[in-house]
């Protein structure tokens, strides 16, 4: 049983996918770039990706797999969802990108603010480094300060001042941050003591830096985090660009009831399209009103109808809840799988971005053998990497991604013999 | 029959135009922001956009109007082209953002290598800002090298290293970036003597700032641009964001027979769908694969199947040579116009990109009262940014555009008198 497991479940050969890779070398650096190169992942992982559908992913080579990344996130209702999908085509039907905004700019922004708690204005943009650095631009606009402070490790985006990779980078472009850690309020005030006063503090909703344990957010460190920033004069900063609208519509904070004063959000706001915003407080829109962002496609207005879409549907499937309760179904499934075979685990994160990782596990060995046999058997997931569930995943999948985790822990336990 | 030309033609009440703005002052800074803020402009035009086919575009109130914009540049075959706009659909029923590129990113890297002379590779993302900022930094990272040389008063987007407008920018964003004259050689070569020696020097395929007659680069200064770039080893990146495939389809300085090592696109690549490019030659292989730039959306599958499409709908439909066609009859039916009334004007740039401006204009007035009279007349230009013509122009919009230009002149004349 456990040997049949382990095997290939009936996996294609990727011929289509390792000619295109060959194709790829040709006429892209290092065959492919950012976030999504398969290059440093297990040889079972796909480049090239061909279609969707709920909860169902499919390779170029036609394998199939139950989809535990989402797109890296901006997929949160699942792919091809109808709502969105019908609004997106209907708005592509009249115009896109015109010279001026579609009446659905107002409508999002609206809503936007009727949604998140602290926000008061809205300014749409496409990447999530766009938000976060427009955030940036914006309380340093309106506090005339420079100094930016950040967590030592997270991600914020891939512009110089925040990218995770120092070539192209130039000192100058990171004179100006400053670091602290997260969930240590000590760390902060020190860092705000440390030099002039900051513009602001960018923190994200829990610390889900790739390859490490997540952790989620210490709700009198977020508290103490609005005080000391109230009391400094910096803008408070949540980048909810990896979590928003997965833990809760109205902002990531809002269980705890901490409100920034600026907030950046991208990936799961448009259910895959192209979009990005920032929210922000009345204290911060004079600063927003003068800073100078813009770009040839941030007004355009597909994605902003399958973003408004996208909020309402959320709201109506009741999709957080959802996610929140496969993702504790899925977390119970592995930790017993886990516990039956004595393997030493930690899963953390919120139940809807979850991360597993194997004690002792030096250079993600376990975890590239256990991430490689859910491939094999139909469940992408990620080795070093928060995952993500969607609100379109059914019983079925979860069964599925269960039997494909069973199997995975057998192969890491062949591996660990 | 001038005074019937100079009244409104038919222009319907903005009111929803109207109510659309006020709503938009409460939830967004300023009321719009960036670069199709209608604030700035003529009470004439509006601020949201409703529709667009072919060479027309209707605002939110229903009316009508020739596009001379372009949507800033992204439409190039017209709106809602149907080659474009199957492709996309056809792909968007499979998926877009997905875990890794589809295919169509393989064949778009492929494509644009063939079609661009000095590209060995592409790399994708979404904003021109996005696009200028990855040549910056693949300049630096292949050179090791911090200085970059920019046109003084040239747009090379909105990120704090380039921005037009300094709030909320610091110091330090800018402690690399020093300034030459566009099509003065002679500034260059001192601007690289006088620090140290410059990682690149950015240049646009001709001076098109906004608000200024525009200037043709002098193929000399080309060339010695190129020669200045080799001998101090610094990346020559040409900024094709607002010309690419709109002057010529192997890049804007193909016809001049001048490559630069590395280039930046956006706006027209894909007809308005949200898509950037970085092109280069095999010297700069090595230091983009080095750097690491992304984006949740950089990989999404349908602006790249737009891209394809209109690359080759531009080679086929002759589109280039088109809007070159159509820009001369234009310039013509203008300055025959002005002629007529006497009225001295520059109309400069390039025949597809021109631009519009009226001796002794202080404060723009006289192309603001000239603006607002073509929009009032069904042309949509713009006063102080140069136009674009698209490829879906036919010759009853060029007869309707040159009615309004007519009534234009003649409201400008009134003005005058």
């Amino acid at each position: 049983m456990t040997e049949q497991l382990v095997r290939p479940a009936g996996i294609r050969p990727r011929s289509v996918d390792a000619e295109l890779r060959r194709r790829a070398r040709a006429v892209i650096p290092g065959g492919m770039y950012g976030h999504q190169n398969a290059g440093p992942l297990p040889a079972e992982y796909p480049q090239f990706m061909r279609a969707g559908r709920g909860a169902r992913i499919w390779d170029v080579d036609g394998n199939e797999y139950v989809d535990l990344m989402c797109s890296y996130g901006p997929v949160v209702l699942g792919h091809q969802h109808p709502a969105v999908e019908e609004a997106a085509a209907a708005q592509a039907a009249l115009a896109d990108c015109q010279n001026g905004p579609g009446a659905v700019l107002v409508e999002l922004a609206e809503l936007l603010v009727r949604t998140v708690g602290h926000a008061d204005w809205a300014m749409l943009a496409k990447n999530g480094t766009d938000a976060t650095t427009t955030c940036v631009t914006i309380a340093r606009a309106q506090t005339g300060r420079d100094r930016i402070l950040v967590a030592r490790g997270a991600y914020h985006g891939a512009a110089p001042w925040c990218t995770p990779r120092p070539a192209g980078v130039t000192k100058a472009d990171r004179v100006n941050i400053d670091h602290y850690t997260f969930n240590d309020l000590g760390s902060v005030a020190a860092s705000v003591e440390a030099g002039p006063p900051p513009a602001a503090v960018v923190v994200s909703p829990f610390k889900h830096d790739a390859g490490f344990d997540q952790e989620l957010v210490d709700p009198g460190f977020a508290r103490g985090l609005r005080d000391l920033c109230t009391r400094s004069g910096a803008a408070l900063i949540l980048d909810d660009v990896r979590c928003g609208f997965r833990l809760h519509l109205g902002s990531s904070w809002e269980p705890i009831g901490v409100q920034p004063d600026l907030s950046a959000w991208s990936k799961a706001i448009a259910n895959g399209h192209p979009l990005a915003a920032v929210l922000g407080s009345d204290a911060y829109r004079e600063g927003a009103s003068r800073i100078f962002v813009t770009g040839s496609f941030w007004f355009s207005a597909v994605a902003m109808a399958a973003a408004v879409a996208t909020i309402r549907s959320l709201r109506a499937e009741h999709a957080v809840e959802a996610m929140d309760r496969l993702g504790r179904e899925l977390r119970a499934g592995i930790m017993t799988q886990a516990a039956a075979r004595g393997i030493e685990v930690s899963y953390t994160g919120p139940p809807a971005m979850p991360y597993l990782t194997f004690a002792g596990d030096r250079n993600h060995e376990q975890a590239s053998a256990f991430a490689a046999a859910a491939m094999r058997n139909g469940a992408y997931l990620h080795p070093r990497h928060n995952w993500f569930i969607s609100a379109a995943m059914t019983r079925a999948d979860l069964g599925r991604v269960l039997a494909a985790t069973e199997a995975a822990f057998a192969a890491v336990g062949e591996a660990r013999r």
